[in-house]
């Protein structure tokens, strides 16, 4: 949805540039065929299992995006109780509301027991009992999965890689089993799952399978126990194209599930897919302000910044950056640099780009997962706008804020 | 400001389990005397010379710990005009405001230049053009500097090494002389100092003094070319104590500076010391979720994130983490992580603390530096409370975010 037409490149049928000269820069560009194609994919791929795709929120939480997820009648994987407001906001069923994450809070489990959703995933014995506790104070059944460690290596970033047996996620089978005994006896809470994700950006099928069948194996062991599960939950993770990732294709992933899962009949597959479906549906727009040479180096500075999108400094991405209008001059190689004053502040570093000039516009490619998410107002700088493309028409679906934002309430 | 009294952490007379239970965690605790002592021992350090303390605002930005900088009569170094904005509001003098950064906007420029700010604090051939455009639209001078890069390694974590030779920052000398001779001829520029800015917490003297050491020789050349200086700014990045640090002493360090700069009579020294003055002066106060075992290690889940205090996970920072009321349980080895649902997300690994019970709270200390004002929103978390001690009172400085907060505008 983001390609080149008449030598400029363009969101649908909708310059980019035509963006920037009306909303400004830098701008998070989403389009909206873009991020609903990979959720009606998921959708077909699974059409012949019972399943539930829970878009995870925290990749693109943006209420005007979270809308497409309900309108299409898919469910939210939340790991907070903003998240949880936020999906409520944007419309999405409760019904098919999944909760995981570490550090849930007594508050967040009574938002999230009083909205009624499908399923807390919960991560330890002590939050278990504080689950089973919240949910008797509110004379409520709270339904729960645990979420195991399947001690898979996902092959991924270090700070994403979440299901190894040393990490803070989840539980290791054999804790699992025998909190399972105990949750199945406990009034307040309904056992109805098991649930893993491994890991983010996985490039290879094989280590899902590894877990999904780790997940069966404790399903078969729950059902001898007399305890029958109704939902499997193998979490997200599915990788994405940034560059020239070669991630498996949907049908090979879903053929691989589908084929552990032809033993559990019966038992509901839950997704929670996130930069699978948001990474490739934005840009971010930015501005050349101006360019130097340091030394060996040359640098182009834009009015995007690490604030903007933390990805390449915290992780070390690599988001492909694209002139928008191509100016046929003679590449040269590039750090593309914000405006903050730290050396970590950049977008992209050794880039070949045709020479550009101040005023130039370049998209920062695959944005569109952790990408306004994680944005904060360091060195002071107002968060950037967020737009929805559709066809030849955009809205903005978030304003640009502004300095009476930053200070707000100090 | 942060010590034990009675077996509980106290932050001036106050203790930090009142703020919690007044405020809520998590909550960054600021103690006026500590971020105070700081500005009046520079102010005391330089009194015999001609100087201006312009406060880092990056690194700590609320509204009122600007007021206390403003109410001393010291100056702000800003680096984008949301910056300038809160500076202005805070009562910051603008003649005492210095704008450095390599990122400017003509928006931005403009802005300073109708506040009538001290210096601009130029950092490239096409950033001084456009501001003497800027200007000259606005029928204004502008002061500036050139920002020089020393080429003097500083030896600190390589996202804030911002003086080498080839960082996207300031100028290499023989550049800045040749842009020094178009600044002098050009009517809407005043060229009035020379600027340098290597880096941040920085543990020995000896580069500081390399670097003034070369910014002399500069402005020893610039007077034999006719351009008499009125500033030197030698930037911020004195190191500070996180653990066991040990920089140089405040005295060290000005003595060192006043033998250079005695062979300068009449210029007037400038200083942006920023985490020198904030980091010390506030913990983030969060308290204990859960605990659990996986495999080997142990975690703590606390209700604070990496979405609140970045740098652990950003740069490897280590900072002290204390329990506010010591147990005496016998001590254990923890990861002290947040509720992010990466594995990133972490305040401190392989920590020693007396074992920890869910409700019991810890003191993230050194935090007032690049703490609240990198927080983001990541996971819908809304941005913690901000509150200012003064002996036995305090203050919320800024409330704690809402779920309506998180989307505003959307």
């Amino acid at each position: 949805m983001f390609k080149y037409r008449d030598n400029q490149l363009m969101v649908e049928d909708l310059p980019l540039a035509e963006i920037a000269d009306r909303v400004g820069t830098p701008v998070y560009v989403y389009s909206r065929a873009a991020f609903t194609t990979p959720l009606d994919d998921l959708e077909s791929a699974f059409k012949d299992i019972p399943h539930l795709v829970a878009f995870s929120v925290k990749c693109a939480s943006n209420l005007s995006l979270l809308g497409l997820v309900a309108e299409r009648g898919l469910g939210a994987d939340i790991v907070s109780g903003g998240e949880l407001y936020r999906a409520l906001r944007a419309g999405i069923d409760p019904g098919r509301v999944v909760y995981s994450g570490v550090g849930k809070t007594a508050r967040e489990m009574a938002e999230a027991l009083t909205a009624g959703i499908l399923i807390f995933n919960a991560e330890s014995e002590e939050e278990l009992h504080l689950l089973a506790e919240t949910a008797a104070s509110l004379k409520r059944r709270a339904r729960i999965s645990l979420r195991v460690n399947p001690a898979v290596d996902p092959g991924t970033h270090p700070y994403v890689a979440t299901g190894l047996k040393e990490s803070k996620f989840g539980l290791a089978p054999e804790a699992a089993l025998k909190l399972y005994r105990w949750a199945a006896q406990n009034p307040n809470l309904e056992v109805v799952g098991a649930d893993c994700h491994i890991g983010s950006q996985l490039l290879t099928a094989s280590p899902f399978l590894a877990a999904a069948e780790k997940l069966r194996d404790l399903i078969f062991q729950l059902k001898k126990d007399g305890l029958e599960l109704k939902y499997i939950d193998l979490g997200g993770g599915l990788g994405v194209t940034y560059q020239d990732e070669a991630p498996p294709s949907l049908a090979e992933y879903a053929a691989g599930l589908k084929g552990i899962l032809s033993g559990l009949p019966g038992l509901t597959l839950i997704l929670e897919p996130g930069r699978f479906v948001a990474a490739n549906s934005a840009v971010l727009l930015v501005k050349t302000l101006y360019h130097k040479t340091n030394g060996d180096k040359r640098f182009v500075i834009t009015d995007g910044a690490m604030n903007d999108l933390i990805r390449p400094s915290l992780y070390g991405s690599r988001h492909e950056i694209a002139p928008v209008r191509p100016s046929g001059r003679p590449e040269v190689v590039v750090d593309v640099v914000g405006p903050i004053c730290e050396s970590g502040d950049f977008l992209g570093q050794d880039r070949r780009l045709p020479a550009l000039a101040a005023g130039d516009l370049l998209a920062v490619k695959s944005a569109g997962a952790y990408g306004f998410t994680m944005s904060s107002n360091y060195n002071s700088r107002p968060r950037a706008a967020e737009v929805l493309v559709s066809g030849g028409d955009f809205r903005v679906i978030r304003p640009r804020e502004t300095y009476e934002d930053l200070v707000r309430g100090e």
